[in-house]
C-alpha cells in the first residue's frame, strides 16, 4: 500500500493501543472524540488521512455498544475523509461469541458485525483468536487472525515444569481449542463434562473425561468471561486429586469480579494477554498478562507492506 | 401488506411503545432482550413472525448507542426469522443532529445510522421530526416523517390567548422551523442573532432582529437538549421586556438537569411530547407533555394497509 | 407467502426428490436439463412459475461442480422467469467443510457458495446439518438448518440396547458433535485423540480419552466420506477390547469403497440418512439408511405457510 | 493518487471548464461528444486513462437532462476505460433545490442524482455550494464543498464601503445561508417574511424582521432563478426607505430574463459567479462575475495530491 | 401480484399510453409533472400508490434525456412511496442501439440505463424488440420483451400478395433479424452488402448477396432512423431491377425527414408501428401504423395476474 | 498499477497458459490444486500476492463446471488473501453461447457467469471472442476482448492464394462475424441459409445467398463444436461445384470426434487457435493451430502498465 501509515485509537484499551505505537515507532493519529449533551458520539479526525493507509485500534470492552459505536463513526469519518485504506483493529472481537443459532430467532451477531464495519466503511479486519475459526468466513473483506497460542505457549516451555501435567478442557466445547495445546506441548487431554455432575458437583462416571488424577494440570480457554465454567473445573479436579493447577486464555474479560473469586484457589499461575484492558487486580493473585502489542504492530506492519501475516505463525499454533 | 401486523419494543420508551400497543388494540411482540457479562446484547424474538409486518419501536434516548445496538440486533434477528416486513420506528431518530460535514473529517452520523439499519435489515422507517427534512433523503428504504406541530398547534389555539403573541426563533438557525409556528398561527416572527450579543449577554443592536417589545413570547424549537440555547433567549428578551412567556418543542431530551434551569425564569408553560422518555420532573415547572402514540398507531396502521401517511397531516404543519 | 408451492428436482439425488415431492403431494416442476456438447449445462423451466413459491432441491453429490452449476442455473432461470421466491434445498450443503482458513491463502468456499446462491438469486437456504453451526452466518439470506439428531437417536432408542454403552468421538474435532448423542441418550463419552497414536497405532496414554474398555461403543460423527477417521478408531476400540460397535453418521458420502471396508469388521449396525444418493452396497454390510424426505417435507410446509421450522424439532436435538 | 490527472469537460460550461484547465496547466482531454439522429448521445473517450486520476466537469446549466446524461455516459465510458479514479465536478449541482420532500410521493432527486452518479461509476464527487448541507450526507462517496463565500466577501470587503449596511435574506428559508454574510462581515441581519405581506404587496407588521429603513442593503442568496424572491424584497426594502442596494449570489442561473427585470430597479451591483454559463447580460445592469476556476482548480489539486481541500478556506466561510 | 394494477403515463408517447390504458380499461394514474425555471423536472404522484403494482410507460421518443430523466424520476418518486412493484415500459427501450463497444473507451449505454432503471427503483422491465437479444441479459431484474413480428408479418399475409417476393435485409447486420421474416413467410433472403459498393453505389459484384432481380422485395429492418440505409437498399434492388417494394420496421423514428424522402421512391407500403409518437406524415406516402397497445396490455395483465408472457406469441416470431 | 504483475493457471489449458508466462517472462504462481475423497476442489495460493496484480488463466475446456469453480475458488482465495487487482483470463469464455433468452424461462448463463466472477471477486475479465459484442455489457467490471481475426487473416494472407475465392458464412447467424473476414480480405460473400434445405440437403432455390460456384471457398466461423454446421456447408457447397475449400475458425472446441468427421472431406486446410487445449488430430487432417499466446501476453502487459489493449489491433479486425 502507497499511503502513509496511520494508527487511530479508539478509547477502548488506550494502553494497548499505545503500546502498539510504540512498537511500530509512530504517533498515534490526531483524533477527537466527544460526547454531546444527548449521549451521542462526535469524532474529529484532526489530520489529513487522504490516501493514507489507516488502522483503528478498538477491542470489545465494556461499555462494548459504545466502543462499538465509537469504531463505525470513526470508520465512516475516515471514509469520507478519502483515507486510502481502512483496517479496523480488534484485539477481542465484537460479539464474537455470538456466532451460531443455537435457538430460534436469535441474531448471529458476529455476522452483524462484520456487515456494520463493511458499512461504515472498513477495508480490511485485524483481529485475535476469534471464538470459532469460521467467523473468518463472516466478512466479506480480507480478515486476518492473529493468535495468542505462540505467546502463551512460551510462557509455559520456558517458565514451567510440565512434565507430569494434562492439558484440561473445561468443557466439551472447547476440546478443540484445548487440543492446540496438547499438540504443541506434546501432553495428553483430559476434558470435563459438566453435564455429567450432579446437582452438587459430584463426580459421576464420565465426568471427567481422561485421567486426570495425580498429575498437574493446565486448564485453557479462549477467553475467561465470569471464570464460571474453568473454577467448576477446578473444584472437580481438586476432587479427584490433581496437583499443581495452571490457567491460561488469550482474552481475559474478568467480569463480575472473576479475579477475586480465582484467589479462592490455589492456582500456581493464571496467565493471559492484553486484548483487553486491565481490570483491578487482587494482589495474591498470580496473574501473568503478556501483551500482544509487538504481535498487532508486526502485522500491521506486515499488512502495510504486503508481506504475509500467516508467517508471522508457525503452523503449529495457528489454530 | 398480508403479513400479521406485530409491534416489538425495544428498551428505550417502554411507556411510549406501550401506548402505541393500546392504541392499536395489539399486545406487544415476545421478545427476550438479556445483557451477557460480557455487556454483549442478546436478543431472542420469542415466537413466530415468519411473513409478518413487524414494526420495532426505539428512540434515541440514553444510553444511545445501546439502544441502537438493540435496534439492530432486534432488527437482524428478525430478518433471519424470516419477517415479512420490518419497519424501524423511532420517535426520537438516532444520530439526527449529525446531518451535515460543518467541519472537515467528521461523520455524517445521521446517513451512517440508516446505512446501519438497512444492513441490519430494516425495510422502511417511520420517525418524528428529523433535525432536518434533508434526512429523508438518507435511506434507501422508504421513510415516513410524522411531526408533532398539529399536536402543539392544537394546545396551543386551545389553551393559550396567543393575542399579542410574536413567535420566538431562539437562533437564526432555528428561523426556518419557527416559520411553521407562525404562519398556522398567523403570528409574526422574531429572531434571536446570538452571535450580536456582548460577552455579557448584552443586547446590541441586531441581536433581536424583529419587534418583541412588550409582546407574549412563544419561543419554540425542535428539541430540547441542555436548554441553553432557549434559557440564553430568555434571558435576552426579558432584557428588551416582553410579556408572558411560552416555550414549545417536539423532543424534550432534557439532559444536565435542564429542567432544573426552566424552573428559574417566570415561565408560563413548556410544551413538548413523550418522543423520550420522562425524566424526573420539578413539581414547580408548569410542564405540559402531549402523548405521540395516537400518531404514531394511526401511522402504523395506515402502513400497514397500505394508506397515505402523508393524509393523515394537514398541509400546514407538515415541515 | 401467497405463491403456489412448487418444487423443482436438480439431477443429483433423484430418489429423495421425488420421495420429497410424495410426502408434499405434489408433482415435480417440469423442467428440462440438458447438456450441450461443449459440455455446458442448458435448463429450461418448463412450466409457468411467476409469483410462486419456488423450493429447488439439489445436494452435493458428485460429480459436484456440475450439480453446483446446475443448482446456479436454475435459480438463474427461475429469477428471470419472475419466480415470487426461491428457496435452495441443499440435504448436503456444497462445500459445507471448506468452513474456515486453516492454512493461509486458501478459500473459505463455503461462504463463496451462499454469495453465489444469492448472486444466482436464491432468496433462501434449506440445509441438513452443516459441518458447523457458524455456517448459518455466512448467507444473508435465511438459512433453515434441519437436523437428522432426532432420526438417528430414535432408531438407535427403538432397535437398540444401549445399556452398556459410551458414544466414541472419532477424533477431538467432532466431541461437541457426538456431545448432542451422549446428552440426549444419557451416555458417558469417550474421545480418540488420534494424534497420541503411534505409527503402528499402538494405543499410547491418552489416546483414548475415557473409559471405553468392555463397553459397546456407539461412534457418531457428522458425515463419512472415506471413513478413515471412525475405521481407525474401530481399530483401536478393539485393541482395548470393546463390545458390539454402532456406527451412526447423518450424511453417508461412503467415497472410495467406503463401504466395503466397513465390511471387515465386526459392525452391528451402520445408520445413515439418504442426504446424499445410494453408492452400491455390499449386501453382508448391515447399512440402515433413514430417509430424510418427511423431514424436508414438513420444513417445506412450514416455510410456505410461515410457520416455525424450529418447533419441528425438540430442543435437545438442535446442535 | 499516482495515476496522472486529467481533465475531461462536458459539453455544458466550456468557459469555465478551460478557465481550469488553464489553472492548472493541462490540456483538456480528448473526448468526441455526439448526437445520434435518435437524439442518443455517444461519448468517446479519444485518449487511454488507464489508472489515471481522471475529474470531469460538468454543471447543471440547461439543457439539464442532456447534461446530467451526458455526464453519466462519460463516467461510464471512463469506468469501462479502466480509468483509476472517477470524480465528478459539478460547479452546480445537478437537481440541488429537490433536496427534501415537503409533499408527498416526490423524489429527493438529489439523492437520485447521487445515486445515479455512483451507478455510472463516479468515485468522488466535487461540488460547489449545495443548496442544504444535508446534501453531503446524500451520495455514499467522499464529497467535497466548495463555498464561493470567500471569493464574494472579498469583492464587498475590497469594493464596497459596507459602514451603514445590513444584510438581507430574501426569506426566511435563506436566513441561515445569509448569516454567514452577516458574521463575515460583522453586520446585523434583516429578514423578508413574505408570508406577511398583503396581495398588494404592502408592508404589514412583521414582513420585516429586522431593522433596514435608511440603511445600505446587501442581499445575500445561495442561487438566482427567475429573482423573483429577491426583486419582490427589493420593492419592500424600496418602500420602507433604504439606501443603496447590493445583491449577491453564488449560482446566477438567471432564467426567463432575469437580468432584465434586474435592470427595472436602481442596483449598484449584482455579484455573481461563473459556475453557470453567461447568459446574455443587458449592458446596462452593473453585473460583476467572480471566477470559481481558481478555487477549482486547488481543489482538484488537493485532491489528486491528497492533500486536504477544507484547508483551502478559513473556517468563518464554510458553511 | 396482490397490488392494485396501475398505469402512470410519462410525457413521451401520450397516444400509445392512453390507447394501452382503454385496452386494460383503467384510467391512467394521476401525475404532475412540471419543469421548474432551472429546467429540473419535478414528478409529483397525485394517488396513494402503497403496495399497488405500477406499471410506467415512457419510450425513448425525443428529447430523449428528459424522457429518461423523467422516467427516474418517476420509478423514484413511486418507490419512496411505496409502490408495491414497478415495473418500467418502454416501448422503444432508451440507447438500445448503444449494446456493444465496437471502438474502444465508448460507453455500452444500454446496460447503463438498465442500470439506472434499478438504482432507480424499477422491479422489472416491459420492453418491445430490443437492438440485439443479448440486450435481455443486461438488467438483473427481470425483462419481458415484446415482439412486433405477429403483427407485421399479419398484415403482409393478409393485404399482401408475396408470391414472387424475396426479403432484403439491408446490410449484413441485420440478415439475422429479417431472416425471421423469411421463415415465417417461408421466402428466400437477399442480402446488401454495402461495403462491395462502389463510390457511385454502382452495383459491383457481391453487392447484392443472393438473387432478386425480377422479383417483388420486402426490405424489413428493426427500426427505421434516417432511412438512409434503406433508401441505399431500394436503390440499388431498382438499379438491378426488381419489382414492388414493400418496407417494414418495428420502430419507426423517421428522423430527419426521413418519411419526406421515402416520399421520393414507387413504395408500395410502409408498414410500422406506433412505439414512437407520429412525426409528420407526408401525404402521398402509403405509411401504415399498427399499434401494439393491444400486445402491451396484454402483457401488463400477464405479468400483473402472474401469467406467461412467452405465451402470448408463437415460437416463430420470438426473435 | 504497482503491484507485482503476478500469473496464475488453473487445470483446464496448461499449455497455453504455460505459453503466456513464457512470453511474459515470469514463472506460473505457486498454486496447489487439490481435489478431496468428496469430490470438492481446494486451492491453495502457495505464496505472497498481497496488493500484487494477479491474472487468473482459466478457459471454458471441459469438464467445464470443474473449471469454472476451480476459478471462482482460486480467485475467492486470492481475494482474501488480498491480492491488489484480479483479472479472470478466459480465452474461451464460460458460457458464451448462453448469452440471449430465445425461449421461455431460461437462463443468460453467460451474464451470470460475469455475476459469479465479480461475486468470487474478479475485477477485471479478459476474454477472446465473445459469442456476441453484446457480451461485453453483462460484467460491471471492466472486460476486454482479444480478437483472433488478425492472426487468422496473416495466415491466410501469406500462405493461401485467395484470388478466386469467396468467403461462406455457414448460416445466416454468422454473417456478420463473416463479414469481417470478408472486408478485410475484400472478398465477396455468401451464406447458408439452412432452412431452405430439402430433407436430403438438396439445394434448393435460396439455400445459397450468393454466388459460390466456381469459385474456391473460405468458409469462417467463431467456434467449432461439433462442426455439424460446418460440415453440411461443405457439403452443400460441393454440390453447386466449388473449388478448394479453406475452413477457419477462432475457438477450436471439437467434441464428438468432429476432426474424424472433418477428414471425410477435401479440406485444404483447417485453421484455428489454441483458445481451448489440443484434442487428439486425425494425422491426415491439414489441421494448423496458431497461438493466441503471444497476444495474451501482449495484452495482460498492457492492462499491468496501464496502456490501451484496443492499440494492440487494427480497426479492421476488431470485431
Amino acid at each position: 500500500m502507497n499511503g502513509k501509515l496511520k494508527i487511530f485509537c479508539g478509547s477502548s484499551n488506550p494502553n494497548l493501543a499505545n503500546s502498539i505505537c510504540e512498537h511500530l515507532g509512530v504517533q498515534p493519529g490526531k483524533i477527537n472524540i466527544h460526547r454531546f449533551s444527548n449521549d451521542n458520539i462526535k469524532v474529529k479526525i484532526e489530520e489529513n488521512v487522504r490516501n493514507d493507509d489507516v488502522f483503528v485500534i478498538q477491542t470489545a470492552a465494556p461499555p462494548v455498544n459504545d466502543h462499538l459505536m465509537e469504531l463505525l463513526i470513526i470508520i465512516d469519518a475516515l471514509r469520507y475523509a478519502s483515507a486510502g485504506r481502512i483496517t479496523a483493529v480488534t484485539p477481542y472481537y465484537f460479539y464474537s461469541r455470538s456466532d451460531k443459532k443455537d435457538e430460534p430467532r436469535i441474531s448471529i451477531t458476529a455476522r452483524l458485525v462484520s456487515d456494520l464495519l463493511q458499512t461504515a466503511g472498513a477495508n480490511r479486519i485485524l483481529a485475535m483468536k476469534l471464538h470459532a475459526p469460521q467467523l473468518m468466513g463472516f466478512p466479506r473483506i480480507p480478515i486476518d487472525q492473529l493468535m495468542a497460542n505462540g505467546l502463551l505457549l512460551d510462557y509455559f516451555k520456558e517458565c514451567i515444569d510440565l512434565d507430569n501435567t494434562v492439558i484440561v478442557a473445561p468443557d466439551v466445547g472447547s476440546a478443540k481449542g484445548s487440543k492446540c495445546f496438547a499438540r504443541a506441548l506434546n501432553l495428553p487431554m483430559v476434558i470435563i463434562d459438566k453435564e455429567r455432575l450432579g446437582d452438587q458437583e459430584e463426580v459421576s462416571a464420565g465426568a471427567v473425561i481422561g485421567d486426570a488424577s495425580g498429575k498437574d494440570v493446565l486448564i485453557t480457554d479462549d477467553e475467561i468471561l465470569t471464570g464460571k465454567s474453568i473454577l467448576q473445573a477446578i473444584r472437580i479436579l481438586r476432587k479427584i486429586g490433581t496437583g499443581k493447577i495452571y490457567v491460561s486464555c488469550t482474552h481475559g474479560f474478568f467480569s463480575n469480579n472473576a479475579l477475586d473469586k480465582f484467589c479462592e484457589y490455589p492456582i500456581e499461575v493464571l496467565v493471559t494477554t492484553d486484548t483487553l484492558p486491565c481490570v483491578a487486580r487482587p494482589q495474591k493473585l498470580p496473574l501473568v498478562v503478556l501483551s500482544v502489542a509487538d504481535l498487532f504492530a508486526k502485522a500491521i506492519v506486515a499488512i502495510h507492506e504486503g508481506e504475509s501475516v500467516g508467517d508471522l505463525f508457525p503452523a503449529d499454533v495457528r489454530i
